[in-house]
């Protein structure tokens, strides 16, 4: 049985197609496209067909699970309507059985079309299933390019206090920073630099894909979204980014001044994750971090560390890329369970 | 003699044209003009000259003194480029006398086009010429729709000591705040309502002016800026985008949730610009406080009253119109003087 798990996010849409043998997985693929649903959602159809062709023919494709987060962009007036136009148009794409990852499992078309609401900004749930193949008691960490979320789970079963975004965003669950499309100030009020403190530019000028771009810790190819500015992702062109966060330019500051700005700017955003992070270590009373996403080494690893706790990675039994897409991974796992 | 002050920032363009009967300012008018320099600064030429006429014909004009901070945008790699894009543009469109504020004073075009750095973001020098006429001794403070110029002024000069908008951020003397145009997101970590405190999302969901539309603190005819959604600016819309920072919708949130929200956030920036008026009251053992611009009482007043400070507002010499546009007024006011 071939089944494919979409994850489809604001700004990303990631694909894992599973061949399982019963529950046992045989052989895993994965990819991804970027995708700005706010302006772009008129093209889901193709990307969904075309993100599957890459790695089979659709009508080798036994059934479709949908996961989603991208209900939340600002083309949408209500996550109702997000949520009813995603479900649409993955209906109009496949004829295959299709279902949809919502709070409480999975949910049929009928079903999501009368409580939509239980589908928004799932896909923690779905990625959570695959943490429970490392611990039955631990907290589970994914950062991807823009969010983070922090699932505890107990006995096997996520036990997060906030089921919608909103809710999660109080618990600590849900921490909207991440690896890529963060602007630098939303999480910035201050950068150190050459022992002084300055105020940064409440402006669109720098995302922390330029930060990890300067610093080594992405690959070129990990920068997948648009800059801010248009240009380019070399690291003179992110450096040049970054110094007008503060208003200046790589006239005024040099690379090295750039190198230390960058640090400085990693640690804060490694503190803001560690005070999601202890919140729900606090209510939860759980001690091991199980880490997964592109941020898991650079960010994720050094919260957990940063407040003691044990870690230990995905990348333990799912390839990197494969850590990078584990919602649609998860989204797949539960299909499958969905269907036998 | 008939001076047009024109100050040219990232977002908007302002100008006052004054009438001066040696130095006594005979009568003054002025208007402004939404103009995204970062996208469409090659409207710039066409935009001065409309603003002008809308005032007198171009003709009348005797001489145009201008300042800018819009050399920081980034369609321009450096600052350098910038200024000397905005005053290659200038010089295309006027025939009469022309002279750029610096921060040591008026510079002509030979003397700007050798040390361009000087005129970048020096609009506030301007701005500082006519807090004078209210005390000789006061820190002079200027919100606009997008940054906060705190200016301490002694014995008649203004005597900042950050002279570059990059020092400035490090001495208090530049907060990247304002009453319209700030994202939510870049001052604001958490939200609390009803008892809880939301992490709020990194993205570009609601700026202040939706927030102080919503609390009646500014007229419908303030809006000038673009909506961050393209969509209208009614006080649904507004709450709508409100919600949106905290992952919510107006099905999850009533109005006097997004009320209540709205006057927390109001309090954040009062707190922000504190933050920076404080280091410039310690730095300068100055108290007596001189507000302008269009936060003058929304947020400049209940900023200083934070720190126990004496308050007076420029709205005592100029209409409120005029503060809102203080910088280009004083642009006039520096550059009759230049030429007399």
């Amino acid at each position: 049985m071939k089944v494919a798990g979409f994850d489809i996010g604001g700004a990303n849409t990631d694909l894992a197609v599973i061949d399982f043998e019963g529950e046992k997985i045989e052989s895993i693929e994965v990819d991804f496209a970027y995708l700005p649903m706010w302006s772009n959602n008129d093209d889901l159809s193709g990307v969904l067909v075309e993100l599957i062709e890459k790695i089979c023919p659709v009508s080798e494709i036994d059934a479709v699970g949908i996961s989603m987060t991208a209900e939340l962009v600002d083309a949408y007036d209500t996550k109702k309507e997000g949520v009813l136009d995603v479900v649409k148009k993955c209906e109009e794409t496949f004829d295959c059985p299709t279902a949809y990852v919502g709070v409480e499992g999975m949910l049929s078309r009928d079903e999501i079309e009368k409580t939509p609401l239980k589908a928004a900004a799932a896909n923690w749930i779905a990625t959570a299933q695959i943490a429970t193949l490392i611990s039955d008691n631990c907290i589970f960490i994914d950062t991807g390019s823009t969010t983070t979320d922090i699932i505890p789970i107990k006995d096997g079963v996520e036990c997060a206090i906030g089921k919608s975004d909103f809710d999660r965003s109080a618990t600590g669950e849900l921490v909207y920073t991440g690896t890529l499309r963060t602007n630098l100030a939303s999480f910035l009020d201050k950068v150190q630099l050459n022992g002084n403190e300055y105020r940064v530019a409440s402006e669109l000028f720098a995302q922390t894909a330029d930060v990890y771009t300067v610093l080594d810790l992405i690959n070129p190819e990990d920068y997948v979204c648009d800059t801010f500015d248009g240009e380019g992702k070399s690291k003179t062109e992110c450096a040049k980014r970054i110094a007008r966060v503060v208003c200046a330019d790589l006239e005024m500051l040099s690379m090295d001044d750039i190198v230390e700005m960058s640090r400085f700017i990693h640690q804060k955003q490694i503190e803001q994750i560690a005070d999601g992070l202890k919140q729900v270590v606090d209510a939860q009373n759980l001690d091991l971090i199980v880490t997964t996403g592109l941020g898991k080494d650079i960010l994720d690893r050094p919260a957990a560390e940063l407040l003691g706790l044990e870690v230990k990675s995905m990348g333990d039994i799912l390839t990197d890329e494969e850590c990078v897409v584990a919602p649609a991974v998860g989204t797949a796992v539960m299909m499958n369970k969905y269907l036998i």
